[in-house]
């Protein structure tokens, strides 16, 4: 089969009709991603592919200097033209990489460039790129627009004013730009700018913060605060999970200590990030928010690195999970208040695969269906393998059919061709299962299942 | 290919040569299940498919949960053709899922059903399996019978007098129904009630047990019970294994606080149960008993629906193995005596299967042929891919040819059906690789081969 | 497919194509093994196959003893006949063990049989191979130079004086053959034998070691003396990777502890190889070596075994990794210094692939494309789904077409055929990509991208 026809990723005929009927439709619910929404209310434009693609995509970065290009050509001073001819002189060694599939899934779909990009096709695709990037289809919100978007979910400092997300619902823009609550520099009381922090909350929320009570309520009034303006769903960011409980007064102490800048013991951090954490789920679930937990990722490792470039900049790794009981005791404390919200769980270690899916399996509720839910492969997963084990997991040990599906977790407004990524290979499973004899090829059930993890279960899930 | 025919899962020529003609016709040595001995003496009938399909069968209630159904369809006062039309709802979502591939099969192969099951189905399969269950071949030895079943090993209690299994072994019946020794209650002093079960241990050995000797005693006594009535098995099922050594002085402290029924220190409860797993070992050891160490569980997470349902209803997770060492020393702890007895080891998370492939092999002995044994997928494993993972790792590190094979590990007496999917399984991947070329095509010796695992292996292994 | 034709393993006809146009005529550059140089320079000769394979393989006494096998017929005073014979009945059980394909490819390579070998072929091949082993071509130097090796590099002692190495310089012998430096002796002050080891290296270096500094002065002298030698990579076995800093105060103490004989604390022996690994690190970087460190592996888990045999005797496993936080402090701590050499990652946990290919990502740099390496699937994982998934996280989470690839790590002379396993395998993956349509089929760059990972990027990246 040539590379990337309309059939690319569907081997089989059930496969082919099950994209082509019914998954290609689909709006895009991209409930999880870091765009910017003043991006994407100021409509921003890009002058060259540089700016579009490299500009902040630190999967790209990673692979250059996997490919041993300096700095210079990645994050540094050289021009964007030069930037991108390395880029383009890297990406053919990357046969296997999403990457290779991702960049020519997007300058199909988007710039309608049919070739392969490498160090001698660079010239002809910045050429196309820079004149196409001038049309209208090609500012943030034409890309949203051509990309069929019906929802996307930022993601949002707690002293967010969410300006530009109150200026977009307002606007008429078509597409849902909805908040997300990441409140994760207030429960980091262990890591540095934390009493600044502090204090800039309490400023958003408008009332000085002296005490771990008031920081509780500050949180508080922001999820309402985020509620009022469409939020639908918090995430946070952790190195690993923690589960410590502690009594009021050691929580105060823990506090006091972390805002006079000291450093926090690993107990002191897990018992305040524990409380915190607890604190926020409880609010989750009396809005009906869903609550989103990343975890198992080691952030900046390279020091040197992290000191030129700060963090973010394609350094983090995946880190081996330690403990299975702080989830659990997470989920059950909530759980046995009657409060755990809905909640879907990513570990950035696809061996957690199976013990997740197990997890997820002891805390639904008639609520509704699917109610914890083992997110769409993650970050270094969101690959062709990795997206079919967390499916095949999901699958034999919950029901595949409640999934809630894809999201980008991207910066950039092209990513949206990972979402066909994700359905071609949604698909190909789905038929392989089928033409292998291990389900009925009931198509129009098969369809409507393939509708519902594309879309309908978020739109579901996330009350939109 | 069409959904579950004679070729279900076979999907080359060699693959449905060696099930047709090898696998299929091996009686079934399901050396490790869950059925009430006294169900089998009284040769037990069902009045409807909900009570023999969703009375206790805990991996159909996840299902059910997953799917949003209230608990007052699974475990609570619904009728039963209520739970079994939300069952029957839930099912076709479950795309992937072995619970799709075990319902059609038993459907087909017990109840003759060749349609599938869903909400509008579950009418006329309700109705025919009551019509079916009313026959001869639908009691319990009925369905045993059919199923072509050699041996039962199930799960008992140290304290059981085993008396439905000496009725049994006096009754004539065809299929040996075998004990085996579960000693959990007497090495979990860290775990509520163990103080009774202490007392009702004395009670069934004829000596009150007074010091930590006694205990030991005491299941050396049982031991040797069970040996006289068939036993050729014991099974430990540890949320971990443990290891630590500790003097006669501090085994006794610990046993008598643990009698006051005050709380263990972990370390406590780690080193009351390594003395008595180690004792219990050379005792199976001695009597030429197969030792089976089930871990990596954790149980009860869920505390608010434990509270309410108890254990075994579903809650129950794949924990990680925090530690390998433990393992390596239980083993060599024994080893080193001389008194390791024949060992099957499951470890309840897959991303174990490699280390566990490279342990079993470290302690290999001429005694027979794979002595030491990674058991088959087990519990959430049980499933296609987990199967498949589960044999190719063993050969990859061990001898697939010397396999014990499958065991149910169920309640039901409709679970045989899994023996069939798994030699499916088994004959489909060797198929595979025969076809690809990478194993001659000597249909006669795989076909013994396959005949080995499928059942002389554990035969031979159990001494049947 | 009939077994083991040219298109062994081969599927598609790119994979076909690329194996038979590109990768078999590539020379082999072995660059991490256990054969001993003193048999290459005096061109040792072998009697009868079981010298040749059983002499010294413990991957084939885990098969025989995984079958039953007493081990006066594995390691014990049975003749070579006998030993030989009962490895042939054991190899047919091992349908999908590599041992079964190796062994078949050395048989057809080396002697020219087509059959397959069990107990019944067992003397057809004796009398074969007792015949061809006289020949000129299967010496030592004859089977190296059948099987077009550009390069070995062999594993050495720090103490060696490296005497066979200099005498195959000196004899005009084709292939390289270089020295490896592993020094694990000198870094495992807690393991038995440290001060006699410490005594020896002193002799090596020209200098009695007094103090801890005298420690890693001689481990220098003899890093710049292997360099003089042509050494070109340093290989540390770790059980784990440790990283604990202390002062030079504290390590003096250790040091003076470990000499004494007495056992030294876990943080004791951490504190002491983490600071010699730092130590040789620095030593490599500045001289362009590579540092290869091995990590993950139980060693001598059956005591009774070891007590009878001694090390490497095939009873060491796979060990489940406990952090991965060391790994990436070693790591960080020679980075930011700039003396982080070109590093070879191999854990023996095949769990860790996810992890290791991130990991290697956060240290790349400009001075070579794919500095920070993920090696080859190692020991137990050197099979066709270890090499597969090895390649495929590395392709996922990586550049593939900058891997360094295959290596034998082995101590037989006819493991060679292990690097046309490696080949195919690799050359049928690419080519189901290809056919696929993941990637184009750009056969001649596809060939160029093959020939890199089968040992151009080997020859640059040791700078051969």
């Amino acid at each position: 089969m040539p590379f990337l026809t309309e059939n690319f990723l569907l081997q089989t005929n059930v496969a082919q009709t099950l994209y082509h009927n019914h998954a290609k439709k689909m709006p895009i619910y991209d409930y999880h991603c870091h765009i910017d929404p003043k991006d994407i209310y100021e409509d921003r434009r890009f002058q060259n592919i540089t700016q579009v693609w490299l500009g902040g995509d630190h999967y790209k970065w990673r692979i250059m200097r996997s490919n041993g290009i300096s700095e210079h050509y990645i994050t540094g001073t050289a021009s964007d033209r030069e930037k991108f001819q390395k880029f383009a002189e890297a990406l053919p060694r990357c046969i296997g990489n999403p990457m290779y599939h991702w960049c020519h899934l997007e300058l199909k779909n988007f710039f309608g460039y049919e070739g392969t990009l490498n160090g001698e096709t660079a010239q002809e695709v910045w050429e196309l790129a820079e004149k196409k990037l001038q049309e209208e289809a090609f500012s943030a919100r034409g890309l949203i627009a051509q990309s069929n978007v019906a929802m996307i979910g930022t993601t949002d400092d707690p002293c967010s004013d969410l300006k530009y997300h109150k200026l977009l619902a307002e606007s008429g823009f078509e597409t849902k730009v909805l908040p997300s609550f990441r409140p994760d520099p207030a429960l980091n009381a262990h890591k540095p700018g934390f009493a600044a922090y502090i204090e800039k909350l309490g400023q958003a929320a408008g009332k000085k913060i002296l005490c771990f009570k008031d920081v509780a309520d500050a949180l508080t009034a922001r999820i309402e605060y985020f509620d009022s303006c469409g939020c639908r769903a918090a995430d946070h960011g952790l190195d690993y999970v923690p589960f410590r409980k502690s009594s009021p007064a050691i929580l105060e102490g823990i506090f006091q200590k972390a805002l006079t800048g000291s450093s926090l013991t690993t107990e002191e951090a897990e018992s305040y990030q524990t409380a915190l954490l607890l604190h926020c789920g409880r609010q989750y679930a009396r809005l009906g928010w869903v609550m989103q937990i990343h975890f198992s990722c080691k952030r900046n490792p390279n020091s040197r690195q992290f000191a030129i470039l700060g963090a973010d900049s394609g350094y983090d790794c995946i880190a081996l999970t330690q403990s299975c009981d702080a989830l659990h005791s997470v989920m059950d404390a909530l759980e046995k208040e009657g409060q755990l919200p809905k909640t879907i769980l990513y570990s950035l270690n696809p061996a957690d695969d199976a013990w997740l899916d197990t997890l997820i399996g002891a805390y639904q509720s008639d609520e509704i269906p699917g109610k914890i839910q083992h997110g769409s492969a993650w970050w270094f997963n969101d690959n062709k393998t990795g997206m079919e084990n967390q499916m095949i997991s999901l699958a034999n040990l919950g029901i595949l059919g409640n999934f809630v599906g894809m999201l980008t977790d991207s910066r950039s407004l092209l990513s949206y061709a990972r979402h066909e990524y994700f359905r071609r290979i949604l698909c190909n499973l789905i038929g392989k299962w089928v033409e292998n004899g291990e389900y009925p090829a009931d198509i129009p059930y098969l369809g409507s299942l393939v509708e519902d993890i594309c879309g309908n279960n978020a739109k579901r899930y996330f009350n939109l």
